[in-house]
């Protein structure tokens, strides 16, 4: 993980927020390929959602919603860690994590042992950040980040079922911001205070319910399959009975082998009618769906997928980072699908002289032009420019060279196999195209 | 006005957040095409200032960052409104706006006249939502959601010089998510409790700020005349020296002839280096440049230009609003920019059987795999399904029907000429890429 996110840092993908002023605490901030890459990742997850099929819409509700919203799902009362606060330091610990809590402070009579520490009776602690709306007067405004994207779904899906002219089954999908106040152990970007979600509601008649939790459990292993991660790092665990949430039914995590172990990329929960069953009754309102044809009337059962952005981002830098050697040089690679990869090509001249650069400059345009991510780098030695390229994940790399100038033909560098092909400059964009929409496998064992 | 905010309910573009427990002030949620148009809107954003150019790089920085970036900025201090509240109704108003105030509320002695109301001093009322993170006591972790994005970028613009290997001028330009806890007048989406940025910062040497300044102006005049906006509707405005922001040299407003009349949608603002300055005292640390070339060594000045997605979604609607007469009857027509449309094309089966909805099944598959947004409607008299889409600013509509099934042509018709024409189905995809890349004028006078 230490060389992830030394990468991260060094090649600004990611960074910690505010550190000119110290940090804030697990907050962190997505610089320029870290920006790519997590476009690219919600692209495709959009494209799994909206394109590849036609059963499912999108949605992007507020951040913050009505108060209610918390009462009826249930996180007012329930979505709490039990906290115990440390009479001399003043930290505060889960009272369920103090095995590998750590107390790092002065005062504390024994720093790095939180079982020597003076610790108060655990008190349940909310996970929602509070805030207060205008206008009306103080006491009436008390409002909650959500800490789901998936409550916003519920209440809007009568409006919804009115202008989406669907049926169950069918799904609303959103991608959006969430904020939970928790006490982490630091994993980076593995758990963030502020973090963006890839959730999806799929409302289905209930005596469907289990085909379709079967359905998303599948389709979702493939999609982070198909993108890359590896088979033997990425594994289904369906939850025990004791470990489900009060809303489900039945959920399955689909996990990934970060190098903090095998934990939760993304949970996929039959939720039953849990949610809708909640809103109804606490809005009085129903929310429920009339089938015409057959005269039934009945409340959806729903299947949720739910990833993280900030996750799955973690995951395919961690399966993707790589190190080799050439010519006796290590050489940092991220082997990227070419899809995820924030730069689809590098296009480079020899030299800073002879034409080059113009022709190299020109070549960059037509890709652009052709909605292909292409960067132009002219500093330093060829092998030096292709390590920086190669350590951010770029898959191929387009050399302009003398031969470019006289029949028009560059270098085409492969990431992953070093390979190097002539191919006319002008066959470029559509050639990389092509490979782009083309299956993908990662090349490490 | 009323009729935007009744398309957009009526077809699921943009409605009330939380309408199941009564809707939350000035807030709300994007349904199926607006979530797709507002996609549209940041994506030619970021294709304006990443693709079309190489001088900027992207950014994400968290919502929730270490409160003395307010302090710095002279947010905490000093972005305030007036607010005065009335003994009798209890509700808050804006001082400067009691003209255009109205109490609606009970027990106030003459509702919908604020200046019968029983009302206090003005007091200022800072507008930045405050909430607390854990899990240090409370009462060192008060913190801010970010009522704008582009503080982020100058804590960070350290870091990005640092790894982005660039040098002024340059920009930083990020979208993202903030927060006024703003009283409004309740125009629609004009202004909302949260709201998208599209902000981008650009760093350039003292002597160059003029230039730079002029150079945004234009830029950005452009990108939305581009998006076919009409000449006649869009307007630059510069700030009287009395209007200007404490931080500003100049600033000159991007305005839009909305329904409610001429008002900003993008503010260009000379910042000078008030903001690098402020932080650079603050955080004791140099935020400057070093001209290895040229020996000298400044504070960079910066350029901003700041757009709100929201508020460009709204000119868009706003802007191609459009109704006219068919046969007799009344169209309602959004003459959306085919790029920003939220469905670039409607495949229509004439009928539903003798093999059309195969065929237009097909055809809708083949767009989809060519990552053109199309949409399947089998639904309905096709002269209504026209309707539909034309309500929605689809711009084509391919129609499968007899001839199809003997010669592989579709009709296409255009949303604006209403002209049709047949067209290989298997040229569409290329065809409708090519027509999606051209240039485009509003057909409106």
């Amino acid at each position: 993980m230490d060389k992830i996110v030394s990468l991260c840092k060094r090649r600004g993908f990611v960074f910690p927020a505010s550190e000119i002023y110290g940090g804030i605490a697990n907050t962190y901030d997505y610089g320029h390929y870290g920006v790519l890459l997590k476009r690219e990742v919600i692209d495709a997850w959009w494209r799994s959602m909206l394109v590849a099929r036609d059963d499912i819409v999108a949605l992007d509700s507020a951040i913050i919603q009505h108060p209610r919203t918390w009462e009826a799902s249930g996180h007012l009362a329930g979505f709490t860690d039990p906290l115990v606060d440390c009479r001399t330091c003043g930290l505060r610990f889960r009272a369920d994590h103090l095995d590998v809590s750590a107390c790092g402070r002065r005062p504390s009579k024994h720093p790095g042992q939180t079982s020597d520490c003076d610790l108060t009776e655990a008190r349940a602690f909310n996970l929602m950040f509070q805030t207060t709306i205008g206008p009306v007067a103080e006491e009436g405004a008390t409002v909650f980040l959500r800490p789901e994207t998936a409550q916003g779904i519920f209440l809007d899906f009568k409006t919804v079922l009115g202008f989406a002219r669907r049926k169950p089954p069918f799904g609303i999908a959103q991608v959006g911001k969430s904020f939970r106040n928790e006490i982490t152990p630091g994993n980076f970007i593995f758990r963030t205070l502020e973090f963006e979600q890839m959730e999806m509601e799929f409302f289905v008649p209930p005596d469907e319910a289990e085909h379709w939790y079967e359905h998303w459990l599948r389709a979702r292993m493939d999609w982070y399959s198909e993108l890359g991660l590896r088979g033997d790092h990425l594994r289904l665990r369906a939850h025990d009975a004791d470990e489900l949430s009060h809303y489900s039914c039945a959920t399955s995590d689909v996990e990934y082998l970060f190098p903090i172990g095998w934990s939760e990329l993304e949970g996929v929960a039959n939720r039953g009618d849990f949610d809708l069953t909640q809103h109804a009754a606490h809005a009085g309102e129903k929310l429920e769906y009339f089938d015409q044809g057959s005269g039934q009337r009945y409340v959806p059962h729903v299947i949720e997928p739910a990833a993280g952005v900030g996750r799955s981002v973690l995951a395919f830098l961690c399966d993707a980072y790589d190190e080799d050697e050439i010519g006796g040089e290590l050489r940092t690679v991220l082997r990227l699908h070419p899809r995820l990869a924030p730069v689809k090509v590098a296009v480079l001249p020899l030299l800073r002289k002879d034409g080059h650069p113009e022709a190299a400059r020109a070549l960059h345009a037509a890709l652009k032009a052709a909605a292909i991510q292409s960067e132009y780098d002219e500093g330093g030695a060829i092998g030096r420019r292709y390590r920086r390229q190669d350590e951010i994940g770029t898959p191929w790399a387009a050399t302009v060279d003398h031969q470019t100038l006289q029949d028009g033909t560059v270098t085409l560098r492969d990431r992953d196999t070093l390979e190097q092909e002539r191919i006319a400059a002008a066959d470029l964009p559509g050639e990389l195209a092509t490979r782009l929409q083309a299956p993908w496998r990662s090349p490490k064992p």
